[in-house]
């Protein structure tokens, strides 16, 4: 069975990340006789330099048409004085919402290799395995109407929507249900109901679910006492439910616990299981074409594709025994150096794990 | 000149707080002759047990009239299930939008004696000290439209609106740049101004202050990044000026960061410099009435109210560093306990402070 992949490289240290991920999956593609098969696009502001526009329609019309797609990173200071609407996340948020990726699966684990890198204490952290299920293509992001307006008094004002249906809070918390019952049935639901009656809508339809899901043990808690507790005690945490903006929030702030954000990846889902998969760190253009980037959640991104969109768990697993390997053998690109590594670029990180497969 | 106190103990370990702190302000009043005259009033969950509605008219007559309150906790679980309208929460809500409590100023401080407490690395947080600006009577906390309504399809769907004006944006902006030049002089105004409209308004006010407060360094930062590099490298951190919203859940973080919640106070000001002053923490009902709640944050929050509403920094000043030498003298209630530590009741906590006056 032939499936097609779209490789979307974009802006930074994008290109040079996506290169060893096409790499590793070219290897595997023949390892697994997977039937594979690669394009490419432009999306943010590599699309914007080439065609003035960050989501191409032929961008887009390839997305489409492909299995998943392997995303890179988008954005960079030279697009950031562009209006809104004509800025490279612009193409992220237009492939989210027009493939309807609603369900955002980011884990934040803590790999043993690295646990000194986190700036929390070895005890808080040791053995963190978190799972941020969050909504993507609702909420405030796409809320309407949005802008900035004249009042009468003649000063502006600045306007966003954040809602939510029924329905899309009912598909996000199946997801978010499904993903607890594979790990330790725990689910954290995550809102602000005590103040904003979108979130009160949330927490109703999340207690309905309650009931499809008896194994499951679901909680609430409002975000302000979550980002406190993901700092005082993350490993309370198993699987965490949440709307778009206070996802975007939480998930960054987790990540961040495991002091490697360079191995994080993340999946962006619709109801047919086509994704987008892309790692959870940016385009750091500070560091871009300049060899050193660490291209593992990228790597680790491709072994999430083989899992949730081509159902190929068995090529995911060896992808992650590789990437476990070369951490054990002390490889380490510069964001996630310490003393007793050794230090290497971002294409000798992607051929020690093409030579570990 | 004689100047009115009000003091709302509201729910929870509230009233025993409270207490605490007022005992330490008639020892101030005494000892700086400052003439205060203390009120108190219903307020949250005693207020609704009392009067049915969770900011009774007369409470906030009294609080129009206060030169500076004083603010337990509200909140509940008996309380949960009321509808929104009709929560304790409500009556906080009111407080601020009645009075205009636009300025929520939250220091994350972390104590050198309580140093261990923070589940951070000692060398990522030693010596932190943040003042988080937070406005407070705007954004989605008060946006409308807001509710609940059924569509078309007849499903329902909840919405909030996330609004700010030009001089809204303007007048935290001040405040916060002002706070800046008391202090170090950086300001790093967070924001979502590549999704969100209302935060580009937002952003491009806070690049027009800056022309009128030349000696302060202003940057900007992504919510999703803010909360990540506070996990990373809080001290990097200064003063930090954001919306009702993001100020709830990054103030919450970041005194989270101290492993020491029990000791953060608040401020809340108008244009008037009125202010309402309360513990970071909330009402802790699981611990309400065992005499074992940490006094210290109500009490630094006297002192914060001498300071910015009263203008005794003299006698601020003494709180504080009476607070400072108990915490030198081992004592240490239940919340911030450690091994070398003398464990010490809510009540013996204000004595200890009374005595180091
Ligand atoms: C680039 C930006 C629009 C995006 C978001 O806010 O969703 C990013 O922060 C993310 O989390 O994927
Ligand atoms: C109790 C609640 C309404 C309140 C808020 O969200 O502002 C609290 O979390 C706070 O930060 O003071």
């Amino acid at each position: 069975m032939s499936r097609s992949i779209l490789m979307l490289p974009g802006d930074g240290i994008g290109p040079e990340i996506v290169a060893e991920a096409e790499k590793v999956l070219h290897k595997i593609n023949e390892k697994f006789g997977l039937e594979l098969h690669f394009q490419s696009a432009l999306v943010g502001g590599a699309a914007i330099d080439e065609t003035d526009t960050p989501l191409p329609d032929e961008t887009l019309e390839k997305a489409r048409k492909a299995d998943a797609i392997l995303l890179g990173a988008v954005g960079g200071p030279q697009w950031d004085s562009r209006p809104m609407a004509s800025r490279p996340e612009k193409g992220l948020l237009g492939l989210r919402s027009n493939l309807e990726l609603f369900a955002n699966l980011r884990p934040a684990i803590l790999y043993p290799q690295l646990a000194s890198a986190s700036s929390l204490k070895p005890e808080v952290v040791s053995g963190l395995d978190i799972m941020i299920v969050r909504e993507l293509t609702g909420g405030i992001y796409f809320g309407q109407p949005r802008g900035v307006r004249e009042l009468e008094s003649g000063e502006r004002q600045g306007y966003n929507t954040y809602a939510y249906t029924e329905s899309e809070i009912r598909r996000i918390g199946r997801v978010a249900f499904e993903a607890a019952q594979q790990r330790s049935k725990k689910l954290c639901s995550v809102d602000k109901a005590n103040v904003l009656e979108v979130t009160v809508l949330w927490r109703e339809i999340m207690e309905d679910l309650r009931r499809e899901y008896p194994d499951v043990e679901l909680s609430h808690m409002y975000v302000d006492n979550a980002a406190m507790q993901l700092v005082r005690a993350p490993k309370q945490f198993d699987v965490i439910v949440t709307g778009n903006m206070f996802g975007d929030i939480l998930s960054d702030e987790a990540a961040m616990l495991t002091g490697s954000i360079g191995m994080l990846p993340s999946a962006s889902l619709n109801s047919e299981k086509q994704g987008m998969y892309e790692p959870c760190h940016g385009s750091a253009p500070d560091i871009a074409g300049k060899g050193i980037a660490n291209p593992l959640a990228t790597i680790l991104s491709a072994a999430m594709m083989l899992r949730y969109s081509l159902g190929e768990e068995k090529a995911a697993e060896a992808i992650e025994a590789a990437v476990s390997k070369v951490l054990d053998q002390g490889l380490r690109t510069a964001d996630i150096m310490s003393a007793d590594g050794r230090k290497v670029s971002t294409r000798e990180m992607g051929d020690a794990v093409l030579a570990a497969l």
